[in-house]
């Protein structure tokens, strides 16, 4: 079999561009002992791996120049030397940005019986959806019926984020980049104000929506709307800082918040994370999310590129906004 | 009998100057039922004060132009007409910047037997004492054996921070505005790495005297001290945010920590606290403070100013590093 993979051909400078990636056709050798080879048929791109395209030291190491990329992705088992593996299996791996592979089953997820469209697993039901979930419940310790504002919150993990807060009897606020994308946030997912952050002041968004104040700010995009956010905090309010999108394409470092102080007289917490950091809480949230999600209670978008080669599209249409809810290139 | 005080003349821009101030004497009033006349013998200034002088909204109401200041101050009782206070108790209360009043009981508290200097109460065993205790234990949870560093180490609030970390078997980092309070610092307090951060680059001292990075940075500072903490704290690291005297006399809002998406990979918290959020730990602090005390564990020094006209130099005096320990005005 073989397979076609994008490889890192350059370290982007801000705006990724297609040039600093590059696609390649190798031969998947046979699985040895204990190996799988698979057949992708989803993969996903993420902002976070944008961080991963420059050499410095961060949580997860650098991409290497001329190799393939990595990521999430969901295949189909082609042929099996690995016990518990077989022909047909659906599987959960990191080597996406490929159409397939042949690799230790060893690290790879057995996914059972899917209850959704695979692509799901790798939002609402994978790393996005569990992003939100553990950001929003643990790290901003959510209390029913309280204020949110969740920004991004058309993306993969906003739109998670609004919706369990929705369910949670929360007052919901959402920022997005366009019109249609406001109008998906509160026509369908049932958010109490939606704003598109082009237009108008941030800072008076949020006093629109939210006049007594926000109790959490669930942070995937940093810069003015996280001062503008902080601004409007209430006592003993909470601030996951989960991303800061606004600022992954610098190339200097733009200045922080300028009104870190008001955390001190109000008692703000603002916490950083990981999904990684919740990796003990993974049953309880396939648990509960399939349930939402098969019920209905939690509904998902996709935006979907179709195929490998269109991957570095899909990734660079994360910064550019081209994605409604999770951003997805099918197979 | 009549009492001096000092009254706000003008709201300070910038570095206060004494002219902001203005001195005036008035008669007290006998005791009417429920009160007590107090002649001050200790009064308090703090870098707190400092935002009171603005007019804007804060956690703590500004202080009214041409009327007297407040803060906490010990005095003793010269006459009483309030039930369970006699003539010669001490007591604290928040009527400072004069030499005395007559007001209600209500609200002022009885201090007991003294084991302490009357100004100690206004210091270690004091409010600045329990911001250490409650912002380091509770806000930083900090544990045994960590690596902790603390800004205006060499102030009563930072001084405590360092000394309580010190007890709990921690490996302790300060900073300070000279050579002196340094030396302080390093041979009196025991600190493990002091460091004058007027001189050579903040991050580099912390990577000299914590190669491993840090564990808690107790904030009294903020601007550049907060950011090189950032650069430098471990996985999981705490900052409480307990002052930004590096910015109190600013006319108009620095920027924050260019570097606050560090804390996402590694999970750290930023949380923002006044010494009132934790009341409920009143009397284990003075119980456990008052122990280090009396048997010498927990060290503290004063800067002293000699009576009510010089308040407002004192004042001026944390804004240029006047202070070695607590700030301290006695009649």
């Amino acid at each position: 079999m073989q397979s076609k993979e994008v490889r890192l051909a350059s370290r982007p400078v801000g705006m990724p561009k297609t040039s600093d990636f590059e696609i390649a056709t190798v031969d998947l050798r046979e699985p040895g002992e204990g190996e799988i080879q698979v057949r992708n048929v989803s993969m996903s791109v993420d902002p976070y791996m944008r961080g991963r395209m420059v050499d410095r030291k961060s949580y997860v190491p650098p991409f290497a120049i001329g190799e393939v990329l990595t990521g999430g992705c969901i295949g189909r088992v082609v042929k099996s030397n690995a016990k518990g593996f077989n022909e047909g299996d659906h599987v959960s791996s990191m080597y996406g940005w490929r159409e397939g592979y042949t690799e230790s089953a060893e690290g790879i997820e057995k996914l059972g019986e899917l209850t959704a469209p695979a692509s799901a697993y790798l939002g609402v039901l994978g790393m996005p959806g569990m992003t939100a979930y553990a950001g929003l419940l643990e790290v901003g310790a959510l209390k029913d019926g309280e204020t949110v504002f969740v920004s991004g919150a058309a993306g993969a993990v906003g739109s998670i984020v609004g919706q369990i807060a929705k369910l949670r009897g929360c007052h919901v606020l959402g920022s997005a980049g366009n019109a249609e994308k406001v109008s998906w946030l509160q026509d369908e997912l049932g958010f109490d104000y939606a704003f598109n952050y082009n237009e108008g002041n941030i800072l008076q968004h949020l006093r629109e929506g939210a006049p007594k104040g926000l109790d959490v700010y669930f942070d995937n995009v940093g810069g003015e709307h996280l001062q503008a956010a902080i601004t409007h905090m209430r006592q003993f309010g909470r601030i996951p800082l989960c991303g800061a999108i606004s600022a992954y394409n610098d190339t200097e470092a733009a200045p922080g918040p300028n009104n870190l102080s008001i955390a001190i007289g109000l008692g703000l917490t603002l916490r950083g994370f990981i999904v990684s950091h919740f990796n003990h809480l993974g049953q309880q949230f396939r648990d509960e999310m399939g349930a939402w999600v098969s019920s209905g209670q939690i509904k998902y978008q996709e935006t979907v590129y179709e195929g490998v080669e269109k991957a570095p599209d899909a990734f660079i249409g994360l910064f550019t906004g081209a994605n409604t809810g999770k951003m997805i290139v099918n197979f």
